[in-house]
């Protein structure tokens, strides 16, 4: 059925990638969830918040880093707000900052290294160094047009 | 904090990976959810069954083809037995086959243009044939693995 549009080729080649990217992402978080009750989302709110300067972004810096449109990081942070993960500051008059609690830091923390060692068993460890770079190229092609592309659609104008 | 253990150099290659396929996923779901209410995973049960013969699989085939473990599978059928895209069917005393039903291929028939068209749009143009290729190889590597580790982590017998 899926032909329609795509060659042999082509098909199989999606379908090898997509698999790969579901199975991949499921073992990530499964091991995530297990050892510290994070998703792969929430890890990677985490993460991005622990490498900014006092722990602290606004939600627009937060969407650029994760690449996740205003919706999505709204829900996302709602949820980790409610678990006490992050928390909201107000910042002078400039806004809103989303910030890192103790209790979000001490979550990561126990979590990174049996996650680091989770990506480097299941991906890192099964490539070439040269396999590796054409990944990271390849996923950075792919991914600046999927946000480029998000961003057109956010700011077309109805007529 | 996720550096422990993986260079920068890693770190770096991974995280534009996850994020490019947490981005790409979403999207091609989005575009399924909207044109026909389906998600990533009913597509690939549908898409799998109607390519077998008389549109019919025993699980372990599905598992097979799909590469779920048992739980993940059973989950997902149970959603789709509701939703009557597929149903059970006795055969013969070698037990039960999922077989697609007359509304499950209606309903990969009415998405399967969109959906190829999205994959083509956001996947397959981005990249060279030889990037396509390159992929392909490295998403097989990694599921290959994925799916071993996954085979012997049922199969273990406890002490």
């Amino acid at each position: 059925m899926e032909q329609q549009g795509l060659t042999e080729h082509e098909l199989s080649a999606w379908r090898t990638s997509i698999r790969m990217m579901e199975l991949l992402r499921t073992r990530i978080e499964q091991q995530l969830q297990a050892s510290s009750g994070l998703s792969n989302a929430d890890y990677t709110v985490l993460s991005v918040l622990s490498e900014a300067p006092e722990g602290r972004l606004r939600a627009y810096e937060l969407s650029q880093e994760t690449g996740w449109e205003k919706s999505r990081l709204h829900h996302q942070l709602t949820r980790m707000l409610k678990r006490d993960l992050i928390a909201r500051e107000r910042c002078g008059s400039r806004g809103i900052d989303v910030v890192l609690t103790e209790k979000g830091l001490a979550a990561i923390k126990e979590a990174a290294p049996g996650h680091a060692q989770e990506v480097r068993r299941l991906f890192i460890d099964r490539l070439t160094p040269e396999e590796l770079d054409q990944m990271a190229g390849i996923a950075g092609t792919i991914l600046d047009h999927l946000q480029a592309d998000e961003r057109a659609s956010h700011t077309e104008v109805p007529a």
